[in-house]
């Protein structure tokens, strides 16, 4: 089958890669569409050591099980299901997982992927494909209000105008009235206005220490003291920023001002499916480039170069209605 | 009067210093015992470039207002009472307020000092003042469970045994059956032990990601990253430790691994005040030095050289019964 592979050598697209093994619980599933994330980007640059097929954001056909048929999204978190902290509860931090595209679990930027039945979920015959991709990312969203209490009053600031600032946007803005989103790029900032989302450019950021909330999706380490200098005293600062490595970070404020920060991941894709079928969250203006799995290089490189959402084009749905 | 002073020159004992001037709304209290805290020893070594009388843990005698003639206690945040933040219920954040001994207000090792009357507390006669100088660190301590549920089943890590770790592991202990502490100092952990809450050593501290709830009071900056490898996925740190300058963290690990950061400062005296009256908490084993008010070096010495805690003898209470 067709991959787009990582390994030693880079990346690179290989036209007869082994077809993935399916174990027990196991479930191929025919690629349709996958999404290219800040994630896959820092794998190719060595973050978390990943060699295998990248992308974990996809939309597929199950090929067996109870959806078999059916076009799916999936979890990317493979929990072991049997150590203390599955049985907690805490599945998606099981110490023994795998996940998909990222460790130990190959991707889908590929014509087949695997995983758990377990973790797919149908999608709605009123949400197209192109929308469903976003259910990984939605999800991540929806997240912060399954770990907090967001006040209609709140006054939230969202740092970093790209894919992930502009859906989290778009969630919180659902829950408060007041939701900023500040970012470097005037064409990004453009897309969250026409959604009715304000928006300032970073030189502007409200540096006063009247958010209650703010929100870190720049993917870079300068997103975490900003939102320091943004937040009220007893605020929240939600971290969804993953920066590899260590940076220098004056840490007293968090003490002196009772901060809380939480960190936050992975969501869930029943709420993110939900908004995409009633349409609560707005993903098409988002799609910025699309390219055929055959020029996954090229789609790497649009969202290297500060394309909002660039898609891939795997494979077709055939007979059935999208 | 006698004060120990802290200014460009060091620090030093002077025996005329001017009386402290008492504003509208401001007590005179006459002061009868003092306690050093890790805060003070910073505040020599720069922190905060305070100068003026050093101290904030103290009991003394009203001179005014409704407690006159009687011992008190003071919080040591002097708000404004008239901005935004004071208005929405954070005086202890008011952006334009002194801090007793610590910022913009002369402190307590001296024979008198000046706090608004709002920031008093009787002392009750049940406690007596080598205990109520404890209020002021036993508040902080119950600020943990203000900010935060401490559920009985949880799983609690103390970093540090020195005065902080030791008050707070005791009112962690009220709430739930299961506290740590971990520490550098044999002494200090066996005053623990005696207390009943089981310690161990640093070499021992138990790195198996199995605490929900990890408490930071090292004053050091060794302390966050070893919480990090103690707590549990979706776990809270707690962080008590103020620690000057920036410091080198990996903060990815926040994230994957989605913790709760929460800074914690001051807390609630009434708690503190009750606790000590009905022997929740026993403070008497933690004085391990005391020095008249004429010896204040020495008492800074002793507290620097590992005391638990080392009180100051500033006046005696004179006719009142103790």
């Amino acid at each position: 089958m067709r991959a787009l592979v990582l390994d030693g050598n880079g990346v690179r697209v290989e036209r007869s890669h082994p077809e993935p093994v399916a174990g027990p619980g196991d479930v191929r599933i025919r690629v349709l569409r996958a999404g290219v994330c800040e994630t896959d980007l820092q794998l190719v640059r060595g973050y978390m050591g990943f060699q295998g097929i990248l992308g974990h954001e996809f939309v597929g056909v199950a090929e067996s099980g109870p959806f078999a048929g059916h076009r799916v999204v999936g979890e990317i978190n493979c929990a072991c299901g049997a150590c203390a902290t599955c049985e907690s509860g805490l599945r998606t931090h099981c110490p023994h997982r795998s996940v998909l595209g990222i460790l130990n679990h190959d991707g889908v930027f590929a014509d087949t992927a695997v995983l758990p039945q377990a973790n797919l979920h149908p999608v709605p015959g009123s949400v197209a494909t192109d929308e469903a991709v976003f259910a990984e990312p939605l999800a991540a969203a929806f997240q912060i209000p399954a770990q907090m209490t967001i006040d209609p009053r709140d006054n939230v600031v969202v740092l970093g105008d790209g894919r992930l600032g502009n859906l989290y946007a778009q969630v919180l803005g659902t829950l408060t009235g007041h939701v900023l989103v500040v970012g470097k790029h005037p064409e990004k900032l453009e897309v969250l206005r026409a959604m009715g989302i304000a928006t300032c450019l970073l030189a502007d950021a409200p540096v006063d220490r009247s958010a209650d909330v703010v929100v870190d999706c720049t993917g870079s380490d300068s997103g975490l003291p900003l939102a320091l200098r943004i937040v009220r005293p007893r605020g929240t600062i939600v971290m969804k920023t993953t920066v590899a490595g260590e940076h220098a970070m004056a840490l007293a404020g968090i003490v002196i001002d009772e901060l809380t920060l939480v960190g936050s991941r992975c969501g869930p894709f029943d709420r993110a499916l939900t908004a995409l079928s009633d349409r609560t969250v707005q993903v098409r203006p988002l799609i910025s480039a699309r390219f055929p799995l055959d020029r996954g290089l090229d789609a790497l490189e649009a969202a290297r170069g500060g394309a909002l959402k660039v898609l891939i084009d795997v494979g077709d749905q055939g007979p059935l209605p999208e």
